[in-house]
This record gives structure tokens, sequence and C-alpha cells, in this order.
């Protein structure tokens, strides 16, 4: 294991923001600056302030940030009152892609999910990206689902 | 108009159970009583608590629960710090099915994600509810990604 996972703090707000923009679908959507555009920053406080969204880095033996995903925990009535766990935003720099990286920071967003007592662990991938999807069913994930999208 | 839509409080939940049960998917998953099991309250008490969760139900004129839906509010920092309204376990009574209901119910639940500032609304459906998905494709959703789940 040559990766640390933990949660994001501040500091690493212009290095997320960074790999959310170096995305063949993210790349025309974010805005790279440092300072960080304002409205990334409020968001970040937006996810720091609430207890059930956890944003999270994966670092290389440098301690560069070089990984981040969001998880998103949801409490349901649905299956008994069962919590789901959701991952959002999941991207891996591209010169540690093929590394196993993204393998070891899913299997740890799983195992957070399963400490904080989550039944089932959800996510939804671009069908454009085909790679992606059998990354997600080779770690267990079925595809048994429709994602639907609605921009406002 | 002939329904009505709200926040729902302590006194609905034994017809929002009653209503997750009665689905062709949901009816192994779900425990009808009366009083409730207690995992649907603590689950309950904790979409309460959690200011970006809304429990909702529709009622029809005499304000009998014929509809339930949750929608959650989840910061993100990808599209420049971007707001996902998210709607999951969205249930219609039977003798409220074919009325105009579900499209009424979701489309407030669109304005209220509207109002809440999100910039996208997303839900899931099980690719066997062929129904649901066109349902939600008229209502301006694009099935553009899978629907990733994993059983803990």
């Amino acid at each position: 294991m040559n990766h640390a996972f933990r949660k994001a703090c501040q500091t690493d707000l212009v290095d997320i923001i960074r790999l959310l923009a170096d995305d063949d679908i993210g790349q025309g959507r974010e805005v790279v600056a440092d300072p960080v555009d304002r409205r990334y920053q409020t968001a970040f406080d937006a996810i720091d302030a609430d207890k059930n969204q956890l944003l999270a880095v994966a670092m290389d033996q440098k301690h560069h940030v070089v990984g981040c995903l969001q998880v998103s925990f949801i409490p349901g009535l649905s299956r008994t009152g069962t919590w789901r766990g959701q991952i959002e935003s999941v991207r891996i720099a591209r010169q540690a892609r093929g590394s196993g990286l993204g393998t070891e920071f899913i299997e740890w967003a799983i195992e957070t999910c399963r400490a904080r007592g989550c039944k089932i662990v959800q996510l939804t991938s671009d069908k454009s990206r085909a790679g992606s999807i059998r990354f997600y069913e080779k770690l267990g994930f079925a595809a048994s689902h429709e994602g639907l999208k609605l921009s406002l």
C-alpha cells in the first residue's frame, strides 16, 4: 500500500479542483485559478459543515494529492431504514492511473460506508465512461439501474 | 390540481411505510406494523434531523397520504460548486396511479430543488421499471448514466 486516504482539508482545495478539471468530461465545466473561485470555497464550506458528507483525498508517498472523491451518507426509510453511501466525483491524477490507486481508494470508501452502517453503496457513471463502468463492476457493483439526470 | 404536497411529519410514518411496502420490488424488503418497527423510527429521526434531507408526502382531497418521496440536497465541488437534488423512494398509492399525481409530485420536487439552488436533479430507477424510466424521460430526464449498486 503506497497511498494514504483522508478527509480533505482547506489546503487541498486547489489540488482537488485541478483534479476535477483534468478530466475528459469535466474539463469544460471547471475554473482553475489560485486563489480558487469563491464558488468552490462556498461549496467546500457547505460540504465541510455537513456531517453526512465526506470529501476525501488520496495522497502518494510524497504527500501529493493524487485522487479525490466525495461520499454522501444518506438516511432513508426504505429497506427497513437503510443508510446508503453514495460516491461521487471520483478523480485519479493522470500520472497515478493504472497503479491500482483507484481500486484501493474505492475499497477504502466502501469500508468507510460500512463503518458508518450503510447497507448499500451506490454511484452513477456516465455511460460514455466504459472503462469506469467495468472498473466498478469488477469491484462488485451491479449496473442494475438507469441513472437519470435533469439539468436546471 | 387535486393534490397537496408537504414535508412529512411523524404521523405520516405508518402510511409511508405502507406505500414503500406496496411495490412489486419493495414488498419483500419492508415490515408493515403499527406501531412501526423501531428501525423506521430511527431512520425517520435521522432524516428529520438533517436539513439536507426532505421526506415529502402527497395528499388527496380527503387528506389521505397517497404518495411519498425523499429529496437529498447534496453539496458538491464539481461544476464550480453545484448543488444536486437527488430524488429517491418515490411511491404512488395504487388507487392514485394514472391520475397525473406522479407528474405533479415530481414537478413539485424539481421546483423544490430549483428553489434550493440545485443545478442538477438526479435519480436512479431499477432497469426493470421500464414504465418509470419512460415517465422520467417524458419529464425531461436523460438516462445518460449507469446506476451502479453494491449491497454490503
